[in-house]
Order: structure tokens, then C-alpha cells, then sequence
């Protein structure tokens, strides 16, 4: 997608240097853009460490990329298979709850393993990182053209109408390598030239709303408006959202769905003012080992200080007093009853064990 | 209500010197303590302009004062009834929107306006401010009882746990004189030896929840918790909130409730968990003229640097990028049948056209 009218991914081998990764550094945007060069396996690490990426699939690809940096620095001083070894589980530390950085790291490690020619088990691995970044992006696409059929759907109901889609957090392409899961059904809908508006959640605390989502929508020039995250429930009741759009960083064989904090109350304005409530994400997300969301699924505590201070342009301000204690969830979960559908890569089904596993499965 | 273990009203005459006002800058809280002194009703109209006093009652006790340092002032240039009309119009622009403000002023206004001795007037006026303020005081203090024995059944069922009450934005006595509205069943209970935890909504854009519901609560020793807006939900699936409890700006005589801005999403959630939705008023604000709130009561839109900026401790931080529009809705309308019952200063009734008659009319 565009920056500053250019096309970019979030990562990507530089075509002149082949032993070098550029990925955008998200801890700068929305207020700086800033390309940053990752030469070794330590600079993958860190960037995913940092979060200098972050996002469940570009997590995994620049793992990925990560160990075909490290393998281009292997010098002899260890046995092939043990170094591979190696990388492969510090790799796995950068961010540890992260379950597509373990997935992608054991992608890799499986289709290197049997190698011996360090030489082979290079050009093996960029093949292979290159292939996962390019199987996220479809998936991407794919999910992008269910969902459109979607909105299409809406725009035929009220023609020449704009059509208001409301979302929570930044599950946009930012946090994927091109497209993104929620957000990239508007981009088609926008470049077919159906009129869409996204009310952007600004997702507090982390603010990954205001901060990402809108950067993307303003750099595609997509209509847009940033809400504090109380505001969507009045919206709903003013018949001034028409669709609400999500992605899952899990969801359970039987359709629950644990995404960022806040997205069950937007659920549940949605079912009580009769507007649909989707949710966009790649089937590979789907735990099918969990059947009930609210009491398997653990949620993660985070630093205090993500609420108590704000940081922006020109600062950071502390918003909470001193001596006042405070609590962080990272997610909530969103029972499926309340979900109108899930939107995947291999087709829109119903939030239900059954549909599921017809439709994806 | 206590600050830095003193106890302290929002708003008081110097004793030793009848012609000073004295007021809690609420402004600087909660990162400053300061009591601002209004010598003159420019002082008042200014305090309540500029929100040094914020919240319906204490705006209209102000402006009660306000009219009283204006008499003091009176040095014959014109008629006394048009002096005193005078001073009654200007103060109701302070701020325009505040049923409360227009309301003081014309018990004021009545109870002056056919005195013609300056001396006489003065002393009516400081009388009739001090009985508004008494007023405001012993409502909050009622409905702080009745309140409390909603707790103390909660408490009976769960002898020795702590009661959870999750509160949004403030309606503690900062925004009264003493007491507070909502937050006044939860002083009494504290008092009363009953184990409270607050959860306090930050309550975006304005904070009012971890600026001043925080605050209040830490000077009173009372445990809380500060939590993003996204995180009621959450904490209602798993148990962790035994009641909710709101204050109203406006009520509706069918039990219709306007209030802050992400009210309704937590009524929404409470219901979907069986947790009992109390809103604590004074009577005085139920609006008997509106039947129903989402269609009738008009709500306003603030300015959206209010969204665009975060100001705190240490300065004021940027969190939307450049370019990226934004929208302040001020306040939402939580329909009554999302409503467990509505706490007065004449009792408890539900949240329905015949129990508000009944009870409290």
C-alpha cells in the first residue's frame, strides 16, 4: 500500500543488496517515516524485540528473514546443524506469547534441517522467507476480496451512498506485509470507487487506532475519522455506522473471537442496533483446540505505565496521578453469538464449530 | 470530602472575610492543589467560564455566589433592579449549554428581584447562595444513603469480599460540594467499614475519570483502580464487578439517561452479564418535558483538539497524525430498559415513566 504516493511492503530484501532486509520502523509513525536496514540475524531480533514491527504475520516473516540473515553470517565456527539450531530458538525469545513468530520460525527450521551445504541452506531460506511473506499477502488479498463482496453488497442497498465501516485497533497492513486482514476490504472498496468512511477507535491504551490505522487510511486517501473509543455505541444508535470491522488475534474452533481490548463492547453495540459485526482474519488464526473463548483463552496483563502515560508528537503526559493504581488487559474476547461472520482467506462463514469446519477446514 | 487529610467543600465564603469566595481549581487537579479566591462576580463568571468549576451543581452554586459578590459591588451608577438584572443575564452566558447555571440563577434572580435596599439585597443573596449550596449537599448526602444500602445488600450476600463498583468519568463531589452523586454510596459504604474497590473508566477525551474520580478516590483512602474505557468489558465476563454506577446530566421522565460519552457501552455490558446499572441524580435533573432521550435530547459536539491532544503531568502529546479528522461527541443516551434503577435523593425507583412519577413527583 501507499506512502507518500509510493507503494510499499512492511518488509523487503533490497534488490541492489541481497544480504540486506529494510522493513518501515512503526515506532516512529505516524509522525516520522523512517525505513530502517537490518544486516544481521541480532538486527531481526531486535527489530521484532523493539517493535520496530510488530503484527502477528510481519512478526513471523521478519523471523523468518531473520534466520536467512543469521545463515549468511555462518563462519565455520560451529557445526551447521547446531547453528541452525541455535538461531531457531533465540529467534523464538523476541517476543515469546507471539504464536506466528514460533510458527514461522519452525517453517524454517523444518526446511533447512536436513541440509549440509551452508550455501544451499541459504539460498533455501530466502526462498523460503520469500515464500511465507508472499503466502501472508495472499491471504491478505484473498480475505480483501470476500470482504469487498461484502460492502458491494451494502453499496447496491444505498447507491451512491457512503458506506460507514467502524473499527478497533490497526489490523490493517502495518501489521501484515501488504493489504492487512480488516482494513483490506475498504482498500479494494476504495479503489473500486465505492464510497467508504472508516470511524477509526483510537484504542487506547496503546492508541494503535489513531496512531497506524489512520496513518494507513490517510496515506491511501481513504475518508476517515479518528473517535475516542467511547464514541462507537452512540454512533450505532444514530444509524451512522453501517458495518463494523475487526481482525482476531485468536479466535476458538466454535467462533469466539480474542482480539484487542474494547472489541466486545463494540460487538455488543452492534447486535443491539442490528448492525453487522465481522471479523477479518487468516483461518491459520483459528486454535482449533479451544472450544470456549472466555475461560480458556489467558489474556495478557501489560505495563501499567501504557495507561498512565500518553506519549505523542511534542511528548508525553502523564494522565493517570500518582499513587493511583492501574490495569492493563491486552484483549478481550467476543462470544460468537455476537459475531455476524468471519471473513478468511477461503471464504465468509458463520461463527459457529459447524461452519467452520465446512467452510475452512 | 477530604484533600491532604483536610476536609474540604468545592466552593466556601472565607470566614474571615464574608466578601471572598473561595474555590478548589480544578483545573490543576490532580497534579496541583490550588484554592483560587473570586473577589468579584468577574472572578465568578470567569471560574466558571474558563471551568476552574466544572460539574452541573457546583456550577450553579458558583454562580448563586457570583450574583452575591456582584451586590457587593453595587455603587449606585443605575436602579438596583436593573443592576441586578443585569448581573443575572451576563452570568447565564458563562457557559450557555448548563441547565443547572440558568437554573440557580433565577432562584436568585426571583428571590431578589422585588428587594430595593442594597444592604437588605446582600443579605438575602448570601443567604439564598449558602441555602443552594446546603441544598446540593443534603441531596448528594440522601442519595449517598440510599445508595449505601444497595451496597450493603450486595455486601450481606458476600460477607468479607470486596464489592467491585465500575464508575465512568466523574461524578464525585468535585463535580458537586460534597459527596458526589455516584460516587457518594461508595464514601458512605467506605466509612461504614464495607471493603469497596472502584474501577474507574479513564473516561476519554476529557479523562475526567483519571483526573478527578482518581484523585478523589486516592485523597479518601478509598481503593481503586484505574482502567482504559475498552476494559470494563472484560472485567464484567469474568466477575470482577459487582455494580455499576453512574451519575446523569439529563434524565428523561421515562428513564432515559444522558450522560458521558461511553455510557451506553457499559450499560451494554452489564446487562449481557446480569450486573446491576444503577445511575445516582438528583432529581432536579430529570427532565419531564422529554420522552424520549435518543430522539429528543440533542447532543453536543466538542472541539476535536480535545481528541488530537493528551494533556497531563509533563506536557501535552500529540496523538492523531496531521491530516486525520477526528469527531467529540460529548455525551450518549443509555435507554432505560439497560437500566437497573435510578438512585435519588427521595429513594430508589426504577428507571420507568410510572416508578418516576410514583417515586419521586
Amino acid at each position: 500500500m501507499r506512502i507518500n504516493g509510493q507503494n510499499f511492503h512492511t518488509i523487503w530484501i533490497d534488490n541492489n543488496h541481497r544480504d540486506t532486509l529494510k522493513v518501515i520502523d512503526q515506532q516512529k509513525l505516524p509522525y516520522e517515516f523512517c525505513i530502517k536496514t537490518l544486516r544481521t540475524f541480532d538486527d531481526a531480533f531486535a527489530a521484532i524485540r523493539d517493535m520496530t514491527v510488530r503484527g502477528a504475520p510481519l512478526i513471523g516473516v521478519t523471523a523468518a528473514f531473520g534466520i536467512y540473515l543469521g545463515l549468511l553470517n555462518f563462519r565455520n565456527e560451529k557445526p551447521l546443524d547446531s547453528y541452525l539450531n541455535e538461531l531457531c530458538n533465540r529467534m523464538k525469545t523476541a517476543r515469546p506469547t507471539a504464536v506466528n513468530l514460533a510458527f514461522a520460525v519452525d517453517v524454517m527450521y523444518n526446511q533447512l534441517k536436513e541440509e549440509t551445504d551452508i550455501e544451499k541452506m541459504v539460498s533455501m531460506a530466502v526462498t523460503k522467507a520469500s515464500e511465507l511473506k508472499q503466502f501472508e499477502i495472499d491471504n491478505c488479498n484473498a480475505i480483501g476480496e470476500y470482504g469487498l463482496k461484502l460492502i458491494e453488497g451494502m453499496a447496491a442497498k444505498k447507491p451512491g451512498q457512503t458506506i460507514h465501516i467502524l473499527t478497533h485497533c490497526n489490523a490493517g497492513w502495518l501489521a501484515c506485509i501488504d493489504w492487512g486482514t480488516a482494513l483490506a476490504p475498504v482498500y479494494k472498496a476504495h479503489q473500486k470507487g465505492i464510497p467508504v468512511h472508516v470511524w477509526v477507535d483510537e484504542t487506547r491504551p496503546r492508541n494503535q487506532g489513531s496512531k497506524l490505522s489512520a496513518f494507513e487510511l490517510l496515506q491511501e486517501g481513504v475518508p476517515h475519522t479518528v473517535i475516542p473509543d467511547n464514541t462507537g455505541g452512540h454512533l450505532m444508535q444514530h444509524g451512522m455506522v453501517d458495518m463494523v470491522l475487526v481482525g482476531s488475534d485468536r479466535t476458538t474452533r466454535t467462533g469466539d473471537v480474542c482480539n484487542k481490548i474494547g472489541t466486545y463492547l463494540k460487538a455488543l453495540a452492534a447486535f443491539d442496533n442490528g448492525i453487522p459485526f465481522y471479523v477479518a482474519l487468516p483461518s491459520s488464526s483459528i486454535d482449533l483446540t479451544i472450544t470456549d473463548g472466555l475461560t480458556e483463552i489467558p489474556i495478557e496483563e501489560r505495563d501499567g505505565d501504557e495507561v498512565r502515560f500518553m506519549e505523542g508528537k511534542g511528548g508525553k503526559a502523564q494522565v493517570v496521578p500518582n499513587g493511583s493504581p492501574v490495569a492493563n488487559y491486552g484483549f478481550d474476547v467476543t462470544p460468537a453469538r455476537l459475531i455476524t461472520g468471519l471473513i478468511t482467506e477461503k471464504g465468509i462463514c458463520g461463527a459457529n464449530e459447524e461452519e467452520i469446519k465446512t467452510a475452512l477446514f
